[in-house]
């Protein structure tokens, strides 16, 4: 795997790293201490080794594997920059999606102006109202150019879930090339869980994994955990370092008993996921009353992650124009033209 | 004032931020909630415009002028590539450091290299064993390159607090150029106060300044203020939500009602200020009680902030074999040639 220049550059070490480690400071949140008022110390968690026991996968990895960071957003910032963007050698490294759409907040993260890199999805019919994108491995051929590959799993907007057998065959083209593949879970397993489909997690020599504590309810802490090779967690850290010096701890603190504990699993399985599950079924229900059985509409497979994907067929307005006019209506969608326009 | 290419990309809207703002979720801290749990409302307050009381220099600033950034060390690394670095005419920016040395803690913020400038400061002998730092504005001539000036006030490491005067010059130098002159607050009022000089708070339209809680006691908090013109404090909100989405709540509802009652601006002057003045005089008894009166050592007058600036004329060993040979002893200094060669 290889660093870009400003990836390198930026997680290379750095005077104020070095000066917090002399302090003691905790940079990416190996240690966290919570005071109550300001002087009462409340909690004390090495939170990296309390994340291993819910990585219950079996793993391969340990602290060394695991950088802190606020918000899974802010991980993806520091890692398409790390891998993305022009090298040392001076020829540009991109980060290649496999399957479009993605998350549409990774749309202006690239430093570098032509970063990223997308693949149209192979579309099946499921049923009449139904589809499904899956990866189109024909037209997937990552050139020396690709630094990076990147999946949501499951995806927002798409609500799609890349089958363990894609993942496993995204994983052996990084290894060929490698280049990492980076995995983000913001709404997979081991938490918040808000899969379902199958899906099975997957740790090779490349893989990248974000998990946040997003969607279990704790957007507010801005706390994700990158699980990756050494030297990536170990340049994710040292990029935390320099834009940010330190991670917040109190999130950490609020987190940490339920991930020591597990709850953080059996509360994803026993109340978030039928949460949402619940509220997807409700919707499904509303859109098999009310859209009329002969309109061309199709809802992608509702696999997981918090939005459904809706196809109007031959409509006669524009995405962007729907959102208008539903929202003075008081109901919100995101225009899917939007998302493909952003990257 | 004008943005560089980066700058303008980074904080020139994105679909992730139209999406945020439809949620009606907090990008910038501009309210927040705190949950006691998982489910029960504790707290609520609109952090801007609680700041804005505390703001009590007769500034005519609104919650316009103000963003909120996770900690000041992320705010500087905004700030830097907002305006330095390559501009939309292809021509270079560059971030002047008026009085070196500097926070090093800046060194590895630039996106670009050779970002930053700094000028040598004149040196005054105060008395035998003391000395100052002063800008030396006869050297102090910013080109067309020069996109900021950025000056911490009181400054880590030297202990330097810049004049009232020096700061009305170089506010005059910045309006002249029309650039802004970023002043770090990190040590400065209205909190945590520790200054041991005169100095007055100055705002121009060019002038903006960043404020932290990390040295009032709140470092795990993550919370920093940018007080701002308008396009600029909105321009690191737009940042800080392609790059990290939303600010943490929970630093800033433990910091509100300090903030809202006017405690904080209390405690600083009543505790945190007295600390460090009692520590830092003891320091320097110690050092007038051990050093002998004869040897050719001078500090830098001690005006605020955390550090003592120490100078060995004629030293046969260099500060980084100084900084080795006491860290062995258990005693910890910062090497000062290590900020030199970190710019």
């Amino acid at each position: 795997m290889k660093f870009s220049a400003l990836g390198q550059n930026l997680s290379g070490g750095s005077g104020i790293e070095s000066l917090m480690d002399d302090l003691g400071k905790a940079l990416s949140g190996v240690v966290l201490i919570l005071y109550k008022q300001q002087d009462q110390l409340l909690l004390q968690v090495p939170l990296q080794d309390y994340l291993l026991n819910i990585l219950e996968f079996g793993w391969p990895v340990g602290p060394e594997n695991i950088a802190v960071t606020p918000g899974g957003q802010t991980a993806f910032y520091f890692l398409f920059n790390l891998f993305g963007g022009c090298r040392a050698d001076g020829t540009p490294g991109r980060i290649l999606f496999p399957l479009m759409p993605e998350y549409i907040g990774y749309a202006n993260q690239a430093l570098e102006p032509g970063m990223f890199a997308g693949v149209q999805p192979g579309i099946s019919r499921t049923s009449p109202h139904r589809f499904k994108y899956h990866v189109d491995f024909k037209n997937l051929d990552p050139g020396v150019d690709i630094a990076a590959m990147c999946v949501s799993r499951p995806t927002n907007p798409s609500g799609n879930l890349i089958s363990d057998a894609e993942l496993r065959h995204l994983a052996d083209i990084a290894a060929q090339r490698d280049i990492p593949l980076i995995i983000d879970n913001a709404y997979g397993w081991p938490f918040p869980g808000i899969v379902f489909g199958e899906a099975k997690p997957l740790w090779t020599g490349q893989t990248v994994h974000v998990m946040s504590l997003s969607k279990f309810g704790l957007p507010g802490t801005r706390t994700a955990f990158v699980v990756a090779p050494p030297e990536v967690a170990a340049a994710v850290s040292s990029m935390m370092a320099v834009t940010g010096l330190a991670n917040g701890n109190f999130g950490q603190a609020i987190a940490g008993p339920l991930i020591a504990s597990g709850e953080i699993v059996r509360l994803s399985r026993e109340i978030i996921r039928p949460f949402y599950l619940r509220k997807r079924n409700a919707a499904l229900e509303a859109i098999a009353e009310f859209f009329p059985a002969d309109a061309p509409y199709a809802l992608h497979e509702s696999e997981g992650a918090l939005f459904l994907w809706l196809w109007l067929d031959g409509a006669k307005k524009t995405s962007r124009e729907l959102y208008e006019i539903l929202k003075k209506r008081g109901v919100l969608i995101v225009p899917g033209e939007e998302v493909a326009q952003a990257f």
